[in-house]
């Protein structure tokens, strides 16, 4: 009995690190994502062996680059610092669904893990387009991290657009 | 009945330039993949008002950016150019069916028409993962234009690829 007790403790004490771990990232996505100005408010982090090797937020309407999305550049700072585009035991935060055009960079880099916030119930890579069945990868996606807290930020812009 | 031949002439005539139009871009855009090295050969070019504004060739070995496909550099210079992401008045010309991540990128910056030469069976963004179908895009698509010469310079690089 101690033993199951024990075996159940370990396995609620590494789920709740895993939990904290993801949840903590996924806030510094949310603090990328508020720095945006004056477009869709979205903020990715690159993860590899517990250190942030990249972080970036949306400019696409700064930079007059339809590929400005937070993955995109997050994924081409990861690059940079890995000299590799292979960005195989690399893990991603992203605070929204990806578009199509960042699930597939995705994908295509190796990522290992995919956790993101909101979903994209029109455009998304994965629960619209579902870029995962016809790719090779084996990435683990994971939605709905922090999503409470990525939905109302988006709703807080949308809102601010019509008023 | 001679102005019904006539008609008939101006059609002809008129799908001829097209074709022809077509076809010289495309050719272009196989001279841009041709300069492709070490790697899977695709070049693109962006035409607007039948001026060439942009032109690029796969680099992703190279650059080791996943991003660097002739599609999504082409982009990038035609926005920068432009000095907009908005390329609403352009036409892209490609020798491969574009991959998921450069369609989504070809349908959000709103290009006119897209003219492709190979069609990709497993990874196209239009022929497999049907990108067109879930976005408001009103971009008209082309496949199979200088089909065999596209396809020759694939088959080409697969079978070096082999020996």
């Amino acid at each position: 009995m101690n033993l199951v007790l024990s075996q159940r403790s370990l396995w609620m004490w590494r789920k709740i690190k895993i939990m904290n771990k993801t949840n903590y990232y996924m806030q510094i996505a949310l603090e990328q994502a508020k720095q945006v100005k004056g477009e869709i408010p979205g903020g990715a982090v690159i993860v590899r062996n517990d250190d942030i090797i990249s972080y970036a937020y949306n400019t696409k309407e700064n930079d007059k680059y339809v590929t400005s999305h937070a993955e995109i550049i997050a994924i081409k700072n990861a690059s940079k610092v890995l000299n590799n585009w292979r960005l195989e035991d690399c893990d991603l935060y992203v605070t929204l669904e990806p578009c199509p055009m960042c699930g597939w960079a995705i994908l295509q880099s190796r990522i290992k893990n995919l956790y993101f916030g909101s979903y994209d119930s029109q455009y998304g890579a994965f629960s619209v387009a579902h870029l995962d069945k016809i790719s090779d990868s084996k990435i683990k996606i994971y939605g709905g991290i922090c999503e409470k807290e990525c939905d109302n930020m988006l709703e807080d812009f949308f809102n601010n657009l019509r008023t």
